[in-house]
């Protein structure tokens, strides 16, 4: 089909592609041959409906074209038994059927782009594009010949080649298997599914269904963290979430933290067997959780992706963690893995494939690679930290040139852990406190409940029950707002204070912030110790980002983006008055909610973001806090609230710390025993 | 390494190769640059002991050089210790230790080629080159750095690249899972297997030893037939046979043949399902046999080859063979498939990889392939016919220009079955008859007794308890030189013979080879039913090889191979004279035995040759005899004994056959029921 001058002139939007072409070109040829994005599954056959396109009418002197009645072939009977079966919008052709006779503008809706964009509830965050690795395509198979004894399996390749110029495609035992009566039900005519694999090359069969296939092919998400597995089960087509779930880590019997889970597979012969069990139990639970609420078979599951930090990576993929407990933190595998889900005992579609992120390094994992994929700070100008926060704290920092990462021991106290009235965030746990610097009574407001504790609906909401992380993160920095800590977190007296709130405990003072004991409820106060347990996470968290900014030799950052479940809750003000991050304008520290869980669901959707990961990965430069010196200083230094009295200003909030210190007062409350071990003054 | 014209000249038998190389050159870089064919696994580190060399000493005039002492380095320590631990034949040296230091003649002895043949016992076969799919590399790894944080596998495959040049590796799930331990306990030394698939590309790790591994890997190739299951366990480093078994397939009891088989499937929903089952247990009970034989681990077993007809192709596959059973005899497959033994429930090494050979057609199956592979027609300057002879005939016709093949439904008669007192091959069964033409007494051998039965010894040997496959046609052979039948199969009757071996039977005579009545033995006798038996299956193996003659356009074949159990026992010339197979010279017509399992050997021994196969395949052009009119016209003219009386002189032995036809006398033995309904005179 060459073109002449005289031919009309067709222009696709959105992608402002132009080209002319002879009358009666179906509109999807001439898409095709353009390079729009445009879908089918059927191959041209009317069948699908997937190339569904908007013909616009009109003048359109941007584009210099007028399109008038007849620019388009009449509705043909095609695209009359489709619209009278399955219904189609106002205003839309089927784009196989509808062919062109004039000057066109043509808009493809982004239904019916392949690569479509999925949205994403935060504004500032990258695109989802869809691009799965598993496609699904509708052919016509010759029938057999006793002349011509080629196998119903060659045949099927001739026709993905001659339909669909699809090549080197694999075929294995179960598509041996179902391919033979699936032929013979659809009368040679099949709907695949093939799985591509790495660099769209070697595609695989995965499902063969008689005749065109009405359903869609889903994949799930999964983050796997210490404490909670949480899962995102997503339609391939669509890019759809179509149900969430998580569950708390059934590892979590063996040990709270990574590293007690890691001893436990030390002292226990066999033990990392049983914690593998445990958490493929949990994915498997997970999966029938949303499939339920989907209302799909587990078996049209046909792709997961896994992200998790490396023990949990290597626990899921049925490796002894042991050699991740101590130097040189030896990763059994550091690249990405794709493995068939029954290798790994996950419940799904019996050819689906998982693919696992890479890990960046013994101590930052998958999860966090996952995390570079969703914030991609290799996309940045700007000079981007990232933390995810947990246990451990992963830290990236860069932009389009460079990248550091490093993980810092911040410890459970960020979870609520080691806090005397800590618990994790569920009802009842306080989240939110403000403190009135004048006469020091604090407001609080729980999980589960939306007023605040000073607010006439408070008593309608849960029953206090303990304070979660985020919550003991604002109590502390209240409390150094309102000059009940001082610089170096010690908390002053009742007398210096002037308040019922602050009460002796042993040595040392605390903080009421509720006490619900008459009605049989607990005591929920911040004690010297939490403030010193809080001043070390943080202190770490800020020692990995300050020895990260010192490697990449910068003294500020652009952004913060707070990732994680904790990071999703904690307030950016709050953290900054802490110290807990490096000082920058507090516009330009967000939250990412669950980051590792988003780079997973990206993965899944896009196959070219599994390359870019990959790619970003091996660029990575992991900095080892364990063997920095610079590190300890760091951390040494970072013990204060604040550590830098010249950060306010760029707080961007009205916010003052009073320049208090309750040492030079001669009657330090601080020191208890665990802050005072290695608490040095600064210099 | 340059060379230059003084330095020593190094001249490689058996390969010829020779090159100058500077003084103190290791022998084992030498004949790696010069592209000799040498063995390692230790690449060269004085560990694995494989190339090992012969120096030669002395005047070579052919070679035109002079060896004197001290063109090899001196023996040293790595040399002596190993002879030491394992010894080392006298005069071999180690060609990663010994260097040249003057002009050598240096012999490179079998077994320390990779690619070295393995002998067959006849001598006119194709010699079999190793060139396995699965080979051992042992490297060193490198530990791991806590500032480079690479995974093990990672590093591993590092190792592969710097010590093999070997690149593009896959290290599965099981990998990674054993490489952790192995890499610890082997101090960063190990051994892997590595099968490589198709065209040498994508190298999977499929099993990794700490340290040095001193054994070998093995593979099992195997010819499922209807009746029996026949492997051979081979060691993939040698080649040698380790051991071979045999089994009746227990998928007898769902049907003798294959048609009954496919007929249970069809009457029977799920039936395939239980005879797949029946197959793969005789599959594993072979190879815990053959294992067992040679006091090996089952999972050392790394690789399979599997052959068999169509039927036995699909229901080991677990796919209905239903599709076989008629018109168009649609294979779900012809291709050849690669999987994994677990795939098809077999039992070796867990990542075990199982090549099926790709089949020709519909009737014509992967054992056909396999006879094709170990016979070789496409290497053959003559016009070669191989016939593959069984329950079905598979014929193969052709040289290096062409080959054509069909499968001719010669029925179950010359495996013993529809005959009066047919038998299996086993003890007891006659399998050689003479009858002298002048007295008409018959003399006979039976299996598993060495004496003829007018010999002494006869009576040491077995009871006779019939006539087998191989006796019947030898025996009606024999009628037919003797004068007993005439050229249209009829047994002349009793006066016209003057023999009391000839009885009268119905309306029909007899020719009583052995009667064992008084002693409670069997009457062995061949009824006129049973010639007719004979010559319907003849003539339809005789129609099928025609066929192929006539559209290959020759009249007459060079050479012809009797493969198959059956044709390793039936008599050339007894076949010539039955008019089995075309004339051909008696010397050209040869046994190959089972010709299929061999093929399955050779696959299984040099992965090239399952290129060969695959490309051989794909051009052999497929006779169908079924709608071929022309099949039914030669079947009705092959009827007779012989068919062709100026064959005799090119039987090349002293055959004389009687221009007898007892129809001609008037008293026509002949016209049994079941030969006279398609018998029909001659033109």
């Amino acid at each position: 089909m060459s073109a002449s001058k005289e031919d009309p002139l067709v222009i696709f939007t959105p992608s402002g592609k132009r080209g002319r072409f002879p009358a009666g070109t179906p509109v999807l040829t001439a898409a095709r041959q353009l390079g729009v994005d445009i879908d089918s599954v059927c191959g041209g056959r009317g069948i699908c409906s997937k190339c569904q396109v908007a013909p616009a009418y009109g003048e359109f002197p941007k584009h210099g074209v007028t399109v008038r009645e007849g620019a388009l072939s009449e509705w043909n009977k095609v695209e009359e038994r489709y619209k009278t079966k399955r219904g189609l919008k106002e205003g839309r052709r089927l784009g196989c059927q509808a062919t062109i006779q004039g000057d066109m503008v043509i808009d493809v809706p982004p239904e019916s782009q392949v690569h479509k964009q999925v949205v994403r509830k935060r504004a500032e965050a990258r695109e989802i594009v869809m691009d799965p690795a598993t496609r699904l395509y509708y052919i016509e198979v010759a029938e057999p010949d006793m002349h011509n004894p080629k196998g119903d399996l060659e045949r099927l390749m001739e026709a993905l080649w001659d339909q669909w110029k699809l090549t080197n495609i694999i075929g294995d035992l179960r598509t041996l298997q179902m391919l033979q009566p699936a032929l013979r039900q659809g009368k040679w005519k099949v709907t695949v599914a093939i799985y591509w694999g790495r660099g769209r090359s070697n595609g695989r069969i995965i499902q063969v269904w008689p005749g065109y296939y009405e359903g869609s092919v889903y994949g799930v998400a999964f983050d796997v963290g210490s404490t909670t597995v949480a899962c995102h089960l997503c339609d391939l087509v669509t890019g759809e979430v179509k149900a969430s779930s998580g569950l708390m880590n059934p590892q979590i019997r063996f040990g709270e933290d990574l590293m007690s889970r890691v001893s436990y597979s030390m002292m226990n012969p066999g033990g990392h067997v049983e914690m593998t069990k445990a958490v493929r139990e949990a994915i498997n639970a997970l999966i029938g959780q949303v499939a339920a609420e989907a209302m799909i078979d587990r078996e049209e599951i046909v792709e997961g992706v896994l992200v998790g930090n490396p023990v949990m990576h290597h626990l899921l993929l049925g490796i002894d963690p042991v050699e991740l407990g101590g130097a040189p933190f030896a990763l059994a595998t550091s690249d990405s893995i794709t493995l068939w889900a029954k290798e790994i005992e996950i419940e799904m579609h019996p050819d689906a494939r998982v693919y696992i992120l890479p890990c960046i390094a013994g101590h930052v994992g998958a999860d966090a690679a996952a995390v570079a994929l969703s914030e991609s700070p290799h996309q940045q100008d700007d000079m981007m930290l990232v933390v995810d926060v947990g246990t451990n704290a992963e830290i990236l920092l860069g932009n389009r040139e460079r990248i550091l990462a490093c993980s810092s021991p911040t410890g459970p106290a960020f979870e609520g852990a080691q806090i005397s009235a800590g618990q994790r965030a569920a009802p009842g746990a306080i989240e939110r406190v403000r403190i009135d610097p004048v006469t020091k009574e604090p407001r609080f407001r729980v999980i589960g409940g939306g007023a605040w504790s000073d607010e006439e609906g408070f008593a309608h909401g849960p029953e206090v029950t303990g304070i979660c992380g985020s919550g003991i993160i604002e109590a502390i920095a209240e409390m150094r707002i309102a000059g009940i800590i001082d610089e170096d977190g010690a908390i002053g007296s009742a007398d210096l204070i002037g308040s019922p709130r602050v009460v002796q405990e042993g040595r040392t003072w605390a903080y009421v912030l509720h006490d619900g004991r008459a009605e049989g409820g607990p005591l929920v106060s911040v004690t010297q110790n939490d403030v010193r347990a809080i001043q070390l996470a943080k202190a770490a968290l800020y020692a990995g980002a300050r020895l990260l900014m010192d490697q990449m030799g910068v003294e500020t950052v652009d952004k913060v983006i707070l990732a994680g479940a904790f990071g999703a809750h904690i307030s950016p003000l709050h953290a900054l008055v802490l110290g807990m991050i490096p000082d920058c304008e507090l516009e330009k520290v967000t939250s990412a909610g669950n980051a590792a869980g988003t780079g997973a669901r990206i993965a899944l959707l896009n196959s070219a973001a599994r390359r870019e990961v990959e790619a970003v990965v091996s660029r990575i430069e992991k900095v080892e806090t364990a063997v920095e010196p610079k590190f300890q200083e760091h951390f040494v230094n970072a013990m204060a609230v604040p550590h830098k009295t010249d950060a306010y200003p760029r707080l961007g909030a009205h916010v003052t710390l009073p320049a208090v210190n309750f040492r030079d007062t001669g009657r330090d409350g601080g020191d208890g025993a665990e802050g005072g071990r290695r608490r040095r003054r600064r210099g």
